[in-house]
């Protein structure tokens, strides 16, 4: 695709009549702004034009990835993340590698949450003034070192310039077997909610960048690192998907609550959480203290962490446990899934709180 | 993926050591510039790290697709095309709704360059402030009506929020039965260089599009129309691929010339033209006369037209020729690739002139 003449060429509208451009010109109109919908407002709102034909779509939007049927014994899944500059970054905040890295461990944490193998990755760049190829080495580099480990090739794209923002696009393919597909509205009620890592860390990491308060150097760098160079769980989606116990599966991104809520939803279920359950890492526990900070509120609603949290068979919690650690994953249990709607969360006295979700919608 | 705080909070890096966020400070050091590369020579410099593994790779990075084998008769191909406000285009240029088809359009066209039949589509938008639902709710009709043409589901993508441009990355996945995939790279010297249509509306369009000079209201909607909202020729795409007649395609983005200039270039010919066969429309012709511009330069030069460039067996021409007709296609041959790596055009009167491209790259 072309790029359009330089700013320097004046447009004019000169000798135009109107319908030819469709300029909206009515000053007393007040169009509804995205504010008011919300994202997955938005998102409810767009979705139903964009299913053209059922054949192939096992599912559309409103998962992890898309869901294909295909020829053969596996589905394909795609899924597709946005980074833009200084919407979810700042170059000065990371070296161009954990970029690099990090744009595609997101894409990567999504075909995990649907139990799959990453397959081919495609990578669009906008590229703004002052990005220049030692930084785009990086950028690569950190890329090509991640698909490496998990046998991803990155196998086009598109590259072009931008104005002012970086913009990085990625796509991952990957392909699950039709009987291991997890997805966020098959958890029944009675389930473990199981989550196989940590989270809270990149948020303490993220604030620790924000404000740049003094921690110590060690505990700065670990958090900071988390948050800019999230593993994604493919390891742990793939014992998920295998195990024949997890029901469902979503990837924290938006937040611990906010993810789970949005397997809730799905499935029509509430969830019981358990106060001494929830796995606060030391360093997560020792940043709080230094930054004054609530360290279940950066567990419950930090954000992407990355983990995955997946509804498990009750029976077969002992037997997944046992295959987890031969694996090297590392499965808590959290709760349950209940009936109703409701998250809350119990403490160890037995009290019993509503917990409200309050993770990251874009347009809010 | 989460947002970053609003730029309220100002970034401070006091207490950090150098090593936590790989500041780049020297300011003696001069890295090399993207317009040093250029587009191509970026994308070269990228390439050979991208392939991790050969296993499931027909075709990589430089083609319009990428071709992944799958199990069954077909391939799965890949496209992504990235369009990005003030430098694709300008927002107040046309309908949300006709932007929203064209970046369906160039995506359908890559698929279309394949041989392909499209399958789905996932979209990915980073909206400024000012974008509003009104605006959205054009820009998928637009796509969707589109969709709706193909048979194409958008299937899902991801949706955030961006501080001054709009960014819109469309991934549009299709099919290909495996003996008919059509590539850049196997033109043989003796094909005819066939076109699927006329070259040169769309830029004479972008020419009325920025100078707003006094053409005809007629003529002006008509080539801006062409501009605005392309016919992807999947149509064309999938008789020539049938026809077991074409060698080599490739869609005409960056312009005819530096287009056919990647068919030679990877299948090692050159090419010649006849002048008077190449197609210059009524349109051109006379927005030529009214705006001072050289009508073939549009032609050779403008881009963005998305017809096809095929290269297609000599002793079959009359046979696609006819099937062309039958399938309401319009195929005209402009001339042959032969040895060499020049491209070459003749007159009538016998002379023989070198064409260079003049196509858009990104970076220079």
């Amino acid at each position: 695709m072309q790029e359009v003449p330089s700013p320097g060429i004046a447009f004019s509208d000169k000798g135009f009549p109107p319908e030819i451009l469709n300029f909206r010109k009515a000053t007393w109109y007040q169009p509804m702004q995205l504010e008011e919908l919300g994202e997955f407002g938005f998102i409810a709102r767009v979705a139903p034009a964009c299913r053209i034909r059922d054949r192939g779509v096992v599912k559309g939007i409103g998962d992890d990835c898309a869901v294909v049927s295909m020829e053969g014994p596996d589905h394909l899944l795609v899924t597709k993340d946005l980074l833009v500059e200084r919407v979810h970054f700042r170059l000065e905040w990371g070296s161009a590698e954990n970029l690099g890295a990090k744009a595609l461990a997101v894409n990567l944490s999504d075909i995990a949450a649907c139990g799959g193998v990453p397959l081919d990755a495609f990578v669009g760049l906008a590229i703004p003034p002052g990005v220049d190829v030692e930084w785009l080495d990086g950028f690569y580099k950190g890329m090509t070192d991640l698909a490496a480990e998990y046998g991803v090739n990155l196998l086009g794209g598109d590259t072009t310039r931008s104005k002012t923002d970086l913009m990085i696009s990625v796509t991952v393919t990957g392909t699950v077997p039709r009987d291991q597909v997890l997805f966020r509205h098959t958890a029944r009620a009675g389930d473990l909610v199981v989550l196989t890592g940590p989270t809270g860390e990149s948020a303490a990491g993220l604030e620790i960048l924000l404000r740049g308060v003094p921690v110590t150097t060690e505990l700065a760098q670990e958090l900071i690192h988390t948050h800019l160079r999230p593993r994604p769980h493919v390891k742990e989606g793939r014992l998920l998907a295998t195990s024949g116990a997890c029901r469902a599966a979503i990837d924290v991104s938006d937040g611990l609550l906010s993810d789970l809520g949005h397997i809730c939803q799905d499935s029509g279920l509430g969830a019981q959480l358990y106060r001494e359950r929830i796995p606060v890492t030391r360093s997560v526990s020792e940043a709080s203290g230094l930054l004054g900070k609530d360290a279940l509120h950066w567990a419950f609603n930090g954000g992407e962490d990355y983990v995955l949290i997946a509804a498990v068979d009750p029976r077969q919690w002992d037997s997944l446990l046992d295959a987890s650690r031969d694996a090297g994953c590392e499965l808590t249990a959290i709760g349950e899934f209940v009936t109703g709607s409701e998250i809350v969360l119990q403490t160890a006295a037995g009290r019993v709180t509503p917990l409200t979700p309050r993770g990251w919608d874009h347009f809010r």
